[in-house]
């Protein structure tokens, strides 16, 4: 049924709350939405008009994130990593999340196919 | 220091999970903050540079996220109210989440100043 989607990866260390988390994913799928959008623009409008799917994994740690974000660039998937200007939870700077795509499905599950669901 | 803010008001009434609910403000953020770049451009562009101030708060039901959109709307506020696809957690066409924004912190207040934080 869906064609394309994104993916945000969130830290599973960091133990988040749930408004917390939900505001990470968000800044993630805003930036990498807006970035697909200059960059690969057939992609964004084909998964803007499905539907827009969005799935949220976990990582185990920040440099989890940065091999998917590495292996992600590899593929020619826009991303995104967010650092939190920590001003309540984690410390200032901290990464808190990775945003994969929009792009085809089957190019981000290359990158993210084997990580579990939040 | 934040001088624009986007909110997103989730239904309390749903009793989502984390990533259910993470995904849902996500969307919200995406849809309402490309509404903005389109009708408000000025808002829009000030509040990415500024960093994106998010906030996550909830309502007690449906009906409170309409009468919210109202007002949005009013002043002049861009808005994407959510419903879902349902294929988990909810029934097919359930409405999850209302975006309001980015816009002047003050204006959203008028709004949104009084919810809690999720």
């Amino acid at each position: 049924m869906f064609k394309y989607k994104q993916v945000m990866v969130v830290r599973a260390d960091l133990k988040l709350s749930k408004g917390k988390l939900a505001v990470q994913v968000a800044h993630g799928a805003v930036t990498a939405a807006f970035k697909a959008y200059k960059e690969k623009p057939e992609w964004f409008k084909a998964w803007f008009n499905e539907g827009q799917k969005k799935v949220v994994v976990k990582a185990e740690n920040e440099r989890e994130l940065f091999e998917l974000k590495a292996q992600a660039e590899n593929l020619g998937i826009p991303t995104a990593l967010i650092r939190d200007a920590g001003l309540t939870e984690v410390p200032p700077g901290t990464i808190t999340c990775l945003a994969i795509g929009p792009a085809p499905e089957e190019i981000v599950d290359k990158v993210t196919g084997n990580l579990k669901l939040v």
